[in-house]
């Protein structure tokens, strides 16, 4: 069930991606917000990221986290072309995909990387799924934001 | 932990409603779009439903969907003022902290109202559990939108 939150959540941030052009992604979400490329960055950074907090697999790209996790949007950034972040994005869910697909149940109830052994035994709620949740919840976040901004061909 | 995931985005909204002054809340997330003072009945409304949805409790007050639910913000609309949409949310999610807590575990696995049960047998995963998880990321999609106005007092 959480996993059904993710991939619906990370399906539904895609398809919205795609519906914009090149020149939309440009776009602010409100006057002085960040714009769709950085949200568009900025989870697929934190993605990539997130295998490495679920102790899965390697955080491939770390030097975009300064521009897309520590910092908000800078307008005159350009780390990363529409055509990059779709391959980018498509990468790190691929590879996702097939992380949480091979993933045996009882993996899933184990700790993350991000939290010790002690702090785990006094809460084991915070296991690999919750991060799974937390991240589904996330999307949703942004995506509320994204949706602000009409995309001409939808 | 899907209860977690419920819990932690009520006290995250409920946080932010209350970080707004009553004039803050007539203030549109972007220009030309919803109010936070129609995302708080928005939300308020949607839960107040969700306890008919669960099969847990009554639709308290069924003539707000049309305002809250069924139309977009009416930038005119007065239906509810700052000091009632606060009272009735309170009520509400009380109702539901209540209903959440004394449901026993198995429960949760059943299956929930908006749907038959020739479809659950399809797909047991769309239970009570399920619901809430997507009314966890109702909240937090909504939050994003509500974020990008800053609250003069915090």
């Amino acid at each position: 069930m959480a996993l059904h939150s993710w991939n619906t959540q990370v399906a539904r941030a895609e398809k919205i991606f795609n519906g914009f052009t090149e020149t939309e992604l440009y776009t602010p979400v409100a006057p002085g917000k960040n714009r769709i490329l950085y949200l568009y960055g900025h989870l697929a950074v934190y993605h990539d990221l997130l295998k490495e907090t679920l102790g899965l697999g390697k955080f491939t790209r770390p030097e975009l986290a300064a521009v897309f996790l520590q910092s908000p949007d800078n307008p005159g950034d350009t780390t990363l072309s529409p055509a990059e972040l779709k391959e980018y994005w498509g990468s790190i869910h691929n590879e996702l995909k097939e992380l949480f697909t091979n993933l045996p149940a009882e993996e899933w109830f184990k700790r993350h990387n991000a939290m010790t052994d002690e702090d785990f035994e006094k809460d084991p709620s915070r296991n690999r799924l919750s991060v799974v949740l937390n991240r589904a919840n996330h999307i949703a976040y942004h995506i509320g934001q994204i949706i602000l901004v009409k995309p001409t061909n939808n």
